[in-house]
């Protein structure tokens, strides 16, 4: 077993910037049906109801819309310890922290594409009031009834103009497979889906069309039990002016029922069915896409809208 | 064409008596997500978010659980009328009312069971703010997000210890005709459903095995839009603390897919999917089952509990 | 009671002609799930495992696709006779016929479209064999398990260039009623979308954009059960190489959840849900939708494809 | 990291013993929607459309129902010649074998309760002929459209006398994590769920509550795409003469939305949706159920039927 595809345990957290802190927190609570756990400073703390840890994104006001950083949490003590060592010596590490609410220490370092990243192991797992406890005790906490009812972080999705620098430092230094690519026949990687764990994608990292822009976040998604639930999920949105940019409706490539809509802050998150879709083959062979498959759209056919393959936070115009 | 068959288009509301007025509305406003059309003295009107009229539901403040009436609207100002004088002449009439908060004036009788009905036609339709209009103007209210989130009054259950005589009086005098029913041995009505329009049903009796009690009531049920958000609510009833007296599971009579909750006040309400079953025949053929065939159970096999043949409201013990 | 409205029971059956019968024929039954009732000349008739009369589908081998007839049933023998005299008095009748495997006597008429149409009532209800029979006895006949396991005809939809007329003549003579509608600013009728009992629809009429052509179809739509079923339509769709044009998504007219096939023969096949909509509301004012309203896609936001708007059939390519 | 946590990638596959060859095969094909990937001798091989290996379940004539063995596919070679080893050291090893159609070598033992199991590694994946291709590369098959269309292999129930003793070893030299158990107030553990991978289980160990049997089988598992599809699963079962013991409905434990159903040769099969629910925490706590919790019957309040607590294959009198 190469210990480094599995060093990673998940993805544990994503911190959005938002120019409308109020909006954006109304949003993930009140249409998304997310709690918040803690605030600080400019930061609200949020999970959904069935999230382990303390918090699985992080509102932070901000002048535009973007990503702050993300996280992963690792799978020991250990191999957080050794893991560092690893970056340090790529040269992109930054150094320890000291952590924030709901974890440890962690070690900070940016992807080739610029993106701060986050790893470390000690957390505070939620601990929900009785008020807050589930009648089932396999459950974080209680199911909310409130609007989308998202259950936990599922994936997150980044653009970079040089994918395959992103992936080749992903699978060599930090861990992860690769299950899904899309390669044009100039050999260009157009896109990467890595997987840490039996899911069947963690992280995505797509090509950012445009130029001279770094460290841009495309989308961030959390899952519900059903497809049923994402087209409820459609009716909440269109019932509450939340602009929906395209769904529901499968993609193609890893299979997700997908709906896009932007958060009042301007980022993009995805609501989708936590699949029935693992990957549990120990050599599961990287299904690549090629440049024509890719021209016949979404699994059924739907064109991708033009926004999707060119609408990242920060904007052209934020800048 | 059957005229009788024809005159009354739809269950419009049920009055239920509670004996806790602050719990019952808590349940039917977060529960099942309905919302408070208004209040009068000890009574709250509420609808479920796609009823058109001004409420389906009219919760009581009253020493022990039950029902006060319930209410057909019939198919016009002609009818009602016509039918008044129907009533009259077999003796079972009350006399006119000026109506109540939503509706005209009604025709109150009792039914040989007696039970306390109206007929009226004059309506107020539920005009929404803006606040609460639906994105789709063939919606009469937004989608709640807020627990069940119920879309609207489908059928009413009532208790008679003479189910045959309640039938002919139905069929006979007031309208819709006779889809199922169970017929034991000894010719014995046990059950019988009634549809009033495309419906499978919109009242069904069934025989009250507690003897010399009257005017009992055993269950109203407010439809959602998929036997997934029947599952749901299941889940939402657990989390809160909401008696589950079975299912989810399926009927093998109407094929309903229900689920039989006890509101705080002690009453039984179902959720039910609305279901794809019409009945489109203009000469169908009523449905007979045996006890043979009963005694199999529901349509997956489930055992029917004991408490859904002998639990009626108000109780023996409430008086 | 305006007895026009109620005079048509259902919408019974169509005739659809296909230059394809071999794999028209293997389409509705592989990958719809219906059953063959049986064959005469070069029409092959079939239903769904819930269609209560002999048949609701007849295929028909034809140079070219499009559509024979289609028909209704009516509440009663004596609505029927005095329906014909009706029609006969308008001028567009063109006779009494001695009916059709499956079905009575029928009085043919044209509409103002030059769609051939029949009316009957008498009817041979489909008797299962003991192989063929549900266990539950309210089922029609057993649930295939196979293909996209259609339940129930549910509508049809029609292409005329004069709307206007067409609803002229259905409400005024045939029966039914205008649930809702698409009015241009001009005053054109572009839609009409006809109920003849509880369902929100039964027969749509939209305007054809091809000029010069009569008797043309647009679409006619199998229900299944729940959206999740549509769902798995179009993996089925998908996975068979059946063209899917549009969908799933959700119409903002009428609510439908839909996905769009183009069946062997090229005729366009609609499946949708067995909708919790209805319209039980005696007084129902018709919901109108103007061009702007329009102009913003389906409920989730999806632009109408243009094949949707042009397309019907017979094609101008086949003439 | 402890690294016998993770040796193994995933449940295999099963072999289930049937006095029915032909019954059984043709409910796993027909009703359930598998696929026959090869025979030999008494046996037949088959998978579920999206199984990646050659087969995950091997059906073999015997004279009462049962189970032969299962396997478990390690994470890579070296890991399998390091566990023949370790498993050796124990006593309970039997050693290699060649391995049978679709996989390689394997390595044989019995667990403390007797039943024999085989690990290996290399293996063959399943390549579809063209017909039998999904329209989606990242799909092992088309979906069949037929039946209860499962997906994948999900999980699989035994039953042993003493369940500590088969938990150490399979926690101890084996492999997986301990992700829920049940322990009575005798520090009895009464049942044990373990993990292999993300999934939340992938093998149940629960008490025999008859006494002297051994190798005795509870049920295996098939994963579906929805609870809907589980309810769907109900109704197939239903129409085609197939015993329902219980469901659906949801467990507490695991929170698995299950179908019990009967094969023809005796043995019990689970229908469950590929949950939402996967245990990503890397120092996930074990979750303890009480014998109080337990009393409580299922999620929604069912009562567990008797028959799930002592009917295992073979059955007392089968002997």
């Amino acid at each position: 077993m190469n210990n480094v595809m599995w060093d990673i345990a998940h993805l544990a957290h994503v911190e959005l910037l938002t120019p409308k802190l109020d909006e954006s927190t109304h949003f993930f609570t009140e249409i998304m049906g997310m709690s918040i756990s803690d605030t600080k400073g400019d930061s609200v703390y949020l999970r959904a109801y069935d999230d382990y840890e303390h918090h699985t994104l992080k509102l932070t006001a901000h002048k535009n819309a973007g990503i702050g950083h993300y996280a992963w949490r690792l799978r020991s003590a250990d191999v957080l310890n050794e893991k560092a060592k690893t970056i340090e010596a790529t040269g992109l590490g930054l150094g320890w922290t000291p952590g924030d609410l709901g974890h440890g220490r962690t070690y900070q370092f940016r992807m080739p594409s610029g993106h701060l990243t986050e790893i470390y192991f000690e957390t505070e797992k939620f601990k929900p009031s009785e008020a807050q406890a589930s009648a089932l005790k396999n459950t974080a906490s209680k199911f909310p009834g409130r609007g989308i009812n998202v259950r936990r972080i599922d994936h997150l999705n980044l653009l970079s103009e040089d994918v395959a620098a992103f992936q080749n430092f992903q699978l060599n230094h930090l861990g992860g497979r690769l299950t899904e690519t899309i390669i044009f026949d100039d050999n260009e990687v157009k896109g990467a889906w890595f997987s840490v764990n039996s899911k069947s994608y963690d992280l995505a990292v797509t090509q950012d069309h445009v130029k001279g822009m770094t460290n841009r976040f495309h989308h961030l998604t959390y899952a519900v039990n059903s497809r049923e639930e994402v087209l409820i999920a459609a009716d909440i949105a269109l019932e509450n002016d939340i602009f929906i940019e395209t769904g529901p409706h499968k993609h193609a490539v890893q299979q997700t029922f997908f709906l896009y809509l932007y958060e009042p802050g301007g980022n993009r998150i995805e609501i989708a069915n936590a699949t029935a879709r693992l990957v549990l083959d120990p050599d599961y062979k990287t299904i690549v896409w090629t440049k024509e498959e890719r021209a016949k759209g979404q699994a059924w056919g739907l064109k991708t809208v033009e926004s999707f393959h060119t609408r990242g936070t920060p904007m052209q115009e934020d800048l």
